[in-house]
């Protein structure tokens, strides 16, 4: 038996620092649990002089990262760099050094985990992420494990605390995008540049990670329709109140007749929802199984604490592992390396959905009825109509919500509405609906 | 490598339906999951004539559980007869065998959890339980492995669906206690006997297993204070709306100091709150973790399909650990068993808590001022009142609501004011208060 397992955290940021803290400050925990002290033996970035608030022990801090990839002390490599480049770097070689790997980088896995995946397998090491998706909340273990009897039909989420948080400034506060995009990076809930979050890519590479351990099919993160909050309004979310719905970002992914429907984009939801009651910055995943039905877990999807939590549980599983000599056994994806299948995924246009459609068209007698009859021949189901304000020959808005369609419809009956351009004035705004109908 | 696991489940009753109906459905997925078939070898029940509507390969029902207990083709035993004598020995003989045990058994592992953990232990088998805290809802390796980082400081939960159902019933269609409860008879949602599950000791023996794993202490069950909903009326739960809270039976488990405070009793909760969003059959826990924040996971805490889905996904661990022969090397009860160790219980009387006190007192004058001298004599500070109609000399309801305050002196001023008999009518109903004060 081992007398300690010996970590290396590279990338001393804000994970990092989460990690380093908790690896200290819980290490009598973190031991009673693991039978072994877990020993902080390096610390790698290239800037160990800035003060991070945390006192390590002396030697611990290095600029030296070939090094600490090579030395054979160390069994298990945390990888908190960001990016994908040098990332992908220190996971390849260390997986090639025989150590266990634990990441929390998204992007990472999203665009290089088939080959991270491929090395790790052919090693037999481990390999952590739990980190990567929901942030603390335990979701990939509830994939790989809690659900592991189930045939998992539909995993779905709120999977990006930002996009979350200006949502919700936006419905609670009435502000306008731009004006809690601003605070959100004032609080620290936003980077510098939000483009990952807000545009939804972020909430992408997530999905795309959840939908390889629920279906045990690889995907390529290009072919999920993606698109993101920048072009909601607060009308948009008034008129989603007065239907008794809010608006979140939502990753959803669905296996039906063994394709994958995989998809983010602002999504209405009904105020009573479980999803609904989501706020802020925390973050919510919500699966089904066909054996236990749907479960939700709910909790704090990013942060430096938070993350560093799934990704020091991650560190323990590698430790316990370490010590009975069982590293790389159980599969990284849920699914056996071999019995992964390649599912088709359905293009967008196939989808079936309830829509949200704001237009604003000029206020003319007959411009409804003409609206009415264009979805009707694209066999579209109205299932609701509002319009405020009447301000004769001025543009107005009129919000339609549609019983379920098929999106090529949709997509061609707005065509056909603006081509029509004599009444209808701006873009309209299409809102998908998820709700249980 | 062994080519297939093989599986004897012992009962087949509601639970032992659910996944025998898995083990067959689903058998393609989960070998894709273990990489060999987890093979369902032996169904052992003392009725083997009643048809249960699931068609099961000839050969495989039996009677004998000696033989199959001690048939070394069988590598993990599936005990879900329910009750903790007969239970028991099946667990300890398959141990014995060094088989891996997996059961939904909560009552027995709260009764005989130590001796069962411990010939486990010496054997070096696995022992799941997954299934016997919260049904399908992952929340027992959310603590053993997802939380594993944390100290964790509280755990709570809604982990009785049947009364939880009876709460809604009485809640959103005003039904008594009585009526809520024969509907839960007609709908399957309680048993014939449902002491268990209305006076909370359900939720107790499941408590009692969250604190062994979060806290990594032993706990007796008798020391848990235990109070059930059989109390409540209507009238309760109209005035804790009024309020803006709702009752639920929770189960409460927090460490201060290195001290377990653990109870069950009828809570109000604020409305706002996630679990009172929790309805009918649905169960909810609720974690704190130094690191991780608030976790919350929802799902179906009972029912044959949810609960099985938690049993299969113990098997598929079982089977897993089985053909890398590192079966028993993760601690059960999330820590070593040597690093495990009794906390003091605190007694009821040292909590400090909230109160809502319904007083049923004469319409006197001078009856409120009375009451509020006592309180205020033993320190307790009133956050509210209601009082509600009027009929001079008759009994009327006074609501009065507490800010956080020492439980003993709440009793002490409850019996000296029913001491002072000449204008209290009726017994008090006490009902603590959590909130986030």
């Amino acid at each position: 038996m081992r007398s300690q397992i010996n970590v290396a955290v590279i990338g001393f940021g804000t994970v990092g620092s989460g990690v380093v803290t908790i690896l200290m400050q819980n290490a009598d925990v973190i031991a009673r649990r693991v039978g072994v002290p877990v020993n902080l033996l390096r610390i790698v970035d290239v800037d160990i002089t800035t003060d991070r608030g945390i006192v390590v022990p002396a030697g611990v801090l290095s600029t030296d990262l070939q090094a600490t990839l090579e030395d054979p002390s160390i069994d298990i490599i945390v990888e908190l760099i960001g990016g994908s480049d040098i990332a992908k770097h220190v996971m390849v070689s260390a997986i090639a050094q025989g150590k266990q790997v634990v990441t929390a980088n998204k992007a990472l896995l999203a665009i290089h985990g088939e080959d991270i995946f491929e090395a790790a397998a052919r090693a037999s090491v481990d390999v952590g992420f739990e980190a990567s998706v929901g942030g603390g909340i335990p979701v990939l273990q509830s994939l790989t494990r809690g659900l592991s009897a189930n045939r998992v039909s539909s995993v779905m989420g709120i999977l990006n605390g930002t996009a979350n948080y200006i949502l919700t400034q936006m419905s609670t506060e009435r502000q306008g995008f731009q004006e809690a995009l601003n605070l959100a990076k004032a609080c620290g809930y936003a980077e510098a540049d939000p483009t990952f979050d807000i545009e939804g890519i972020d909430t992408a590479h997530k999905l795309a990670i959840m939908i390889n351990l629920a279906f045990g099919t690889p995907v390529n993160i290009k072919d999920i329709s993606t698109e993101g909050i920048t072009g909601l309004t607060t009308l948009d979310i008034d008129y989603a109140k007065e239907l008794g719905m809010v608006v979140k970002l939502l990753g959803i992914a669905k296996l039906y007749d063994e394709q994958v429907e995989a998809r983010v984009h602002p999504t209405l939801v009904p105020q009573t929802s479980p999803l609904a009651q989501v706020h802020g910055v925390y973050n919510a995943v919500h699966l089904v199984g066909d054996a236990v039905g749907d479960i939700m877990l709910y909790g704090q999807g990013a942060g430096s604490l938070p993350t560093a939590s799934a990704v020091v549980s991650d560190v323990i599983e590698c430790a316990r592992n370490v010590l009975i000599q069982a590293s790389g056994t159980i599969p990284a994806l849920s699914f056996q390396r071999n019995q992964r299948r390649p599912l088709r995924l359905r293009p967008m246009e196939e989808l079936m959905s309830a829509y949200y459609l704001h237009f604003m068209v000029l206020d003319r007698p007959g411009v409804l009825s003409q609206i009415a009859g264009i979805l009707g021949a694209q066999g579209i189901s109205i299932a609701s109509v509002l319009q405020r304000g009447r301000q004769e020959g001025q543009p107005v808005p009129v919000v339609i919500t549609t019983h379920r369609a098929l999106e090529r419809a949709v997509q061609t009956a707005l065509h056909e509405i603006h081509a029509l351009s004599n009444f209808v004035s701006e873009p309209t705004t299409l809102i998908r609906i998820e709700s249980q109908e």
